[in-house]
């Protein structure tokens, strides 16, 4: 079974992302916009999972709160042709992914940690060109407090489901 | 701002219950299958929210891991057109029910409660009847420990986003 961890921004910011991901985002139902700390991850069984909680707990109690800052649109082209919110790298955020990292799960990551909010993915290069001109115009300044991590699980249909949640500091 | 709770069963449960409501449930994309424990209610701020929180991780603490049985299908209907996998309705969910109705959280339930995976809604009358006498000839024999609940909160577009975990007896 797929396990990933991710961060959910408020309300607020996610609807400012599903305008976009609407009608630009491939996955934009199969869960809602988040952004990665820890890509998806083979796990095989229940009882597994469950003994990598307490370390999950760990790396929460140890994270302070931290600000997600997102400023401007960003790209992967042309390594891919995804389309993001680009959220600042902070120190909090960067120790977070790299203490994730460092657990025993599994780690089948493909790219370095760029913390990101996707909103446009599968474009052709055309669409990609045209959508990234026209997003360019979109202005946005969002500051926020993040104060917890999620662990989610992957259903067949690709949809993700929330499995716990872990608040920092606790 | 709209929150709920509601429990997740496991990724084959909810596989399952996706395999009927890709066909029949308009709210497929906005939601993974789930059991409603309290309907959606309206808390103004995040402030708000965070004040209910040792409440609902006390009720959590009071609650012992219970199982989810499910073994056949029913239907709202004539009240709604509504099929779902019917949860049986053992002592420790029902109570967990009473005890998150209890709360001073706000309570716009219009319905007894009925522990339910929705797998089909919003369907015409012909529909309902074609759908519900097809889908009497599925079996399927669930029984699997639910050992937490989940608050969430809807965004704009009607999608759902986990807010927070509470643990049974923790």
């Amino acid at each position: 079974m797929k396990y990933g961890i991710a961060l959910f921004p408020s309300k607020e910011i996610q609807d400012v992302a599903n305008s976009f991901r609407k009608r630009y985002d491939t996955n934009y139902a199969l869960i809602p916009p988040h952004v990665t700390v820890k890509e998806a991850f083979e796990i095989g069984s229940k009882d597994e999972i469950e003994a990598y909680i307490p370390k999950l707990k760990e790396i929460a109690k140890e994270t302070q709160p931290f600000s997600l800052i997102a400023k401007k649109l960003s790209t992967f082209s042309p390594v891919t042709n995804t389309i993001y919110m680009k959220v600042e790298p902070v120190d909090e955020l960067c120790k977070l992914n790299e203490k994730l990292l460092s657990t025993d799960l599994p780690d089948d990551r493909k790219y370095a940690f760029v913390p990101h909010i996707t909103i446009a993915q599968n474009l052709s290069d055309d669409e990609h060109s045209d959508v990234y001109g026209s997003l360019q115009m979109k202005s946005f300044e969002f500051e926020e407090t993040i104060d917890r991590f999620q662990l989610l699980y992957q259903l067949e249909n690709g949809m993700w489901t929330v499995y716990e949640t872990f608040r920092f500091g606790e």
